[in-house]
Parts: structure tokens; sequence; C-alpha cells
């Protein structure tokens, strides 16, 4: 277990600014949330009487309903916001907004957006808890955050392991997390899908590319696929579902070329039969439900330590 | 008072699966809340630390609104996930949607749905309990549970009943779910439309079928009024809103037909001047807000039993 | 202080038919409530095991979540209705809506709507406490109290001062509140804007009117800018943005026009550079986000005298 750190940081934006330490930090403290989360009374009061906010400016169930659950079990209050019912269609700026929902005394606004950066800028501007839900293609901490968690828990270690990445790394913010927080652990990291979705200036971001699936999972621990965004078709980043497929599929073929006890991850949602197959999805070996509820775990533990400073009774 | 019985049940998708006992069981339980929600404060602690996910893909205030009433009343947690906000747009299956919510540690889903049998699919896939709040045209149980326990309030007893059912019956889960439960309490149970809403093969349920007003709610104890949907016109069912209002109408003159004392009843939300009249609405027989408040009772009864049992204090 | 009264009112719709020792005394309330929202834990338990409804019928991400805020300090239950996703797509009328709501054992319900007067004809025939959070182009009357909180809190006292409303008087119900509001404290009121926006009547309504700026805000205490509805432009209002910034924006130059220490104010949303500049917005005279802080003070009062009618602790 890692020692515990005095927690220094307001917001919540990226991996990029948190140290080794701090990542092993949060992943402790969420580690002793998941025994929370199997009580039959689920609830904590150790947030009672702060103030949690949700703005989504992209469409989402699982990040916003996972967020919720962790806020509450810790007892804190939510409110949801979400754009199409929002003041932004009034011409509003994003910081006004904010700075307005922050003026009503909330204490922390949990926000996605798709222009990357979004956070981190409302975030020297406010004095609220800013925590980055996904921005654009830059980031999204707390689902980096689940996968180590989840892959700690099936491989007793976060270190010295082969994590392979499947997909559409270009437009994937949760690939370039765990890019970041995979690398500072110690871990070798894997880009691997057509070369339309890994320009090759991502080699100078720190991983190894492959345009081949075999290769690009040999001998791998992890195995993390990625979301095919259908709309990317015909974009020209892939000509078919049936061509991508064919090539980057993980099936209960291709899923034998990493190793024997490889663990097989995905963020969701999944377009089953396409970027990863059913049998898989069934398998003992994929940990994708698991990896959901370490979410809420994690996610308890990003607003208790922005909230209490690790100072809170938990 | 039906004596307490062991509730058995993960899931509550349907009347049918349920005995006469368990059917009076839970409007009796449903019936011990009815005195919480007169209180000055409507709060007890039974339900602390479980949550609640209402997923409606169909709209509803009504329905959505009681149910998250009942889990509050009863300190549940309650998150809300409506499909225009939802992953479904991202081409998940809703068994995938839904087997991840529970992975939140999500302990009730309530579900809403425009196909039958989705709840009943579900409920053998997950380990969360689901509620049936609507599906298709198969059953809405929590509905046809707070008009029997409106019917048992102003009657005195559940059975020996004539109850008339009036309108479009063909496309009703209210009056599928109200026939079933009905019918097993020993009650009559008339159906009375035009032939167009009740093909010759309804007769086959166990309902008798009226093809005029005045005969079919003859006698009758309860006259339940179905909303009529306004889209089926001109789409062969009934020609104009005229035409159907003048043979069956629920006003003053045709609700003289049934016995001088029954109540009138309407699921909600009504057609004004449609299939009910404003001075029917007004009037003292008719008890459609009775209805309403006691819906939320009758869903804090289903929420305590799938959470405890039974064994709660309640 | 104002003394303790006795509170007499079930619903709050207007300011019309409030005294001014009462609008006073709710002012006082809210003050207290100021002092929660700066603790450490904002939670205070007078409001439990009631519940409160917000039916938006406009879309609002302030004021909704303002009053959401309140009511979960005051540790009520919260649900929220926005009409995209509510029944009244089904032709239900707005008061059979109100009636469930309320039939389902909600204590308050808080409405927006396009239209006039409705909040005034749903207190007439509900038992549930109605709260106007907008309706049409009558009152916003929680607006005005966060207004005249903020006036208060910066000037020290609520009468004998000149107050100058700028921008579209026409459209606005915070105009209109705050007008009922401030001359029933003893205060000068003046409405500036071009004549498109106050019509001659208005003048009956017990306003000083100037169609100059300058004239307008000349020694005024206090200058609350409007918001500018873009829709409006090309419909006879105002020819052009430019146009109207020239004559009626508040910027650095023009805010000299009023009294040295006077303060700026906006009911939000802003549109910067139009109805008033960034310059101003970030000059330390401008209170806009003060205005937003005491709003959920005021909303707070509001529910607390509603449902306990002062005699709870708070």
């Amino acid at each position: 277990m890692a020692e515990k750190i005095k927690w220094v940081h307001k917001d919540f934006i990226s991996l990029d600014n948190l140290s080794k330490e701090e990542i092993l930090y949060v992943l402790d403290v969420a580690s002793s949330f998941e025994e929370v989360l199997k009580r039959d009374v689920k609830k904590v009061p150790t947030l009672r009487g702060k103030s949690v906010l949700t703005l989504f400016y992209e469409p989402s169930t699982r990040t916003r309903t996972s967020f919720e659950m962790a806020a509450k079990i810790l007892s804190a209050d939510t409110i949801n916001v979400s754009v199409s019912t929002s003041s932004v269609s009034k011409g509003e700026t994003l910081l006004d907004t904010v700075k307005n929902i922050e003026a009503m005394s909330v204490d922390v606004v949990i926000i996605r957006h798709n222009c990357s950066g979004v956070p981190e800028f409302l975030a020297k501007k406010t004095k609220a808890s800013i925590v980055n839900a996904g921005d654009g293609r830059h980031e999204h901490p707390t689902q980096a955050l689940l996968d180590m968690l989840t892959i700690k828990s099936f491989k007793n270690t976060l270190q010295g392991l082969k994590i392979a990445i499947v997909g559409d790394i270009l437009h994937s913010r949760v690939a370039r997390s765990n890019l970041i927080g995979l690398k500072k652990l110690g871990n070798e990291v894997r880009f691997v899908g057509p070369a339309t979705f890994i320009p090759k200036y991502f080699k100078e971001l720190g991983a190894e590319v492959y345009y081949n699936l075999e290769e690009g999972i040999y001998n791998a621990d992890v195995v993390m696929v990625l979301r095919l965004q259908k709309e990317r078709m015909g974009a020209g980043f892939y000509p078919s579902e049936r061509e991508y497929a064919r090539f980057f599929s993980i099936n209960k073929k291709t899923m034998n070329y990493a190793k024997k006890d490889a663990i097989f991850m995905h963020p969701g949602p999944v377009n089953r039969g396409l970027e990863i197959t059913s049998d898989v999805l069934n398998d003992k070996r994929c940990v994708v439900l698991n990896q959901v509820t370490k979410g809420v775990a994690v996610r308890m533990a990003v607003l208790y330590l922005l909230l209490t400073g690790g100072k809170g009774e938990n």
C-alpha cells in the first residue's frame, strides 16, 4: 500500500500533473472504498453537506451515473445539468456558466466537454474543484484510474506489464490518459490499430506502435479494446465495419495472440461483433464489468480527496 | 389483513406470476405505507444506502415521479436515466446498458420500454432487481396494484365486484394487468369498447366483452376509463374523436348506467372531454387523484419488498 | 432587523401581495441562511421529509439549480420535471398535471411558465404551495428579492435609493418584480431604454422613464442591466446589436454616469459586450456573482417560510 500523502490538488484534470506516488495513493483510497460498495447499506457520511454538480456537454449515461453514485454514497448532494436544457443555448460563455454554478455554493463541478482543455481552463479561473470527465481528445483521467485499479486487482502489480491498447487511438482520450498513467508507473504501452488511427507522431508520446494486431498484442498482459466510433467510417479512417473487424477485431482467435492469462478490457459502450465479439465479452478473462464497478470506487476517491484533502474519515 | 408471507421474488415484472396471497400482501404493505404519506415528516430510513435507478425509454412524468417519490421517502438514493440522454444512441445493447448500471452497485432498475417482454428478459440476466414500469402492450403491474388498492379502499372488498374497463383495450398494458390481478382475486372483469379495440380472441383472456357502453357498464361497481391515444385516430381504430365520444365517452349521462355507488377511475393522463368529461372528473365518485396518491404507497411497498424481502422495519 | 411576523401565505407568486413588512422579513430570514452557505457542512435538517418539485416549461440552468440547491441544503427531497419529458406532450391540462403532482404528496411545486398568471391560477386550485419561478412577462419574485438582498448588503439600506433598470423593460418579469418591491420599500425606480422597450403606459406603473442612458442612470445608486434577448432584433425592437450597444451598453465610460459608489447588477445570463461589457463585469462595483449566491439564500427563505410558516428552527 502506498504511503498516505498530502493531497494538494484543487482539481482533477489530468494524470499528467500527478506524480507516481499520487496516482498510487488515489488507487489505494479507491481500494478502500470498494469495500463500502459491497456493504448492504452503501452509505458513508463523509461528504455530507457538500454539493457536486455534473455539467455534461456530451451525452453520457455511464460516466454521469458513475459519478452520481459515487457522490451519493458519500452523502454529497448532486445536481445534474445537461447541455440541452442549460443556458448555453442563451449565449452565455462557458466560464460565466461555471462561475454562476460556483457562486451557488457548489463545491465540485464535474465537466465533460467536446473541446480539449476546457476543464483546465476552468480550473484556473474558479475556486470550486473541477473534475475532468472527458475533454475532447485530451484526457479522461478517472477512466484511466479505474482501468489501472482493475489491472492491479487482476495482475497484482502495476509495473512491468505489457499493455496493448487497440483501435481508434487518434480520437481516444482514454488511450491518452492510460498511456500517461501506465508509463508513469513503469509499464510498456502499445498502440495497436490501422495507420489512419495512429499518426506517426504518436510514437513520440512514448508508446510502441503496431499496425498489425498479432504483433501488437503478442505476449501482452492486458488488452484494452477501444470503441470504434461508427461515424468515422467513410471519413477516411476505415472503409467498412467488415474490413475493420477482419484486421483488428478481438475475437476467440485473435485473443490468443496475447498471454494465456491476459485480461481484456473495454471502456464501453461496446459495439458487439465489431471491435470485440460477444464470445470474448462472455469469457472470464474479460473484465469489462469489473471496470465499471471500480469506476464508482475511483470516483469516490477523487471526490473524497478533492473535498477533504484526504483528511476526512473514510 | 393478509397474513405476512415470505417474499421470494427478485423482480417485479407481472401480476401473472404472483399468487392471490402475494398480491394481497403487497396491498397490505402499501396500506401501511399510506400512513407515512400523511405524516408531516414523510421520511423513513428503511432503504437507506440502497440505490434505485429509473431507466425510461418512453416519456413519463407521473410514473417516474411516483417511483422517485416512493424511493426518496424510503431514504433510497435515486438516479434518473432517460433515453434521450443515454448511451442507447451509441448503439449499446439494452442488456449491456443494464449490466453496466448493475455493475455500478445499483440495487433496483425501474424500466419502462415500448417493447413487451423487455423487463422479463432483463430480470433473467441480472442480479439487480428489475421493476416493470410498463412494457409495450404487456403489463404495468404497479398501476394495476394501485387501482386495486383504490378499489379496496372505496368498496371495502376486492372480490365479487363487477369491474368494467372502457376504451382502447388492445393497446393497454393497464387493462391487461388489471384483468390478471382482478380475476385472480375473484372479480368479474369486462372489456368495453369498439370492436377495433377489442379483437375477438381477447375473450379467451377471461374478460367479458361488450361492444356497447350501456350494456358494458350496467350494474358495474367500478368503471375504469382508459386514455384514448389520439395517434390511433385515422389508423383504422376510430374515425374521429367526436364519433368515439358519442358512443364511449363517460359523461354525466352514461355514468348512470353503472351502479349508483360505482367509482370512476382513469390511469391518466386524461383527455378531458374525450374519453371522460370534466363533470365526471369533478364528481365525488371519481377517484382519479386517490389512485395517484395510492400509487406512491404501492411503489414504496414494491421497493420495500424487493430490497428487504419484507424483513425490514417499515 | 425586521420583527418576526406571522407568515400567512400558502404560495409565493408575486411581490404585489406582500406587505413591506413581509418583504423585509423574507430578506431577514434569507440573511440568516447566508451564514449556512458559508459553513463547511452546508446542511440543516429544517425541511427533512418535505418534497419539492421543479416544473419548468422554459429552459433554465441557474434558477432551477438555485432552487434545487436551496431545497437540498434544507434537507428537502427534490424532483425535477422539464417540459420536454413530461406528459404535457400527451395533451393533459396544466392543472391536471399539477393536481397529479400534488396527489403524490409533493409539498411545493416550483413552476416556470411562458404564460403570465399561470402560477396564480394554479395556486388557487391546489393545496400544495406554488412558487413562481418566472411567469411570462409578469413576475419573477425570488429574483427581485435576491436583487434587494444584494442591494441591502452593499448599500446598507433599502429605502431612498435611486435604482435604474436598463434595457428591455417590456419583456422583463425581473424589471416588473423589482419595480413593485423596490417602490414598496420607498425607493425611486427608473426604467431606462429605447422607446420600443418602454411603452408610454409603463409610466403609470410608478417608474420614472428615461429614453437616454446618461440621464437615466445619472446619480443612480444602483444600475440593474437587463439581458438583451437577441431574438428581438429585427422584430421592430432594435435594429442591430451594434446600434443597441452604442446607445445603451453599460461600459467603462457609461458606468460613470451613475454615482461613484454605484453598484452594477445583472440577472444573467449576460451577453458580454452587448448590454454590458467585460470590463464592467470585472469591476469590483459589479455584484453579479453576489446576486447568484444570495439567490440560494433567498430561495431557502421562501421554501422555509412556505413549509414551516417561520416556525421551524433555522
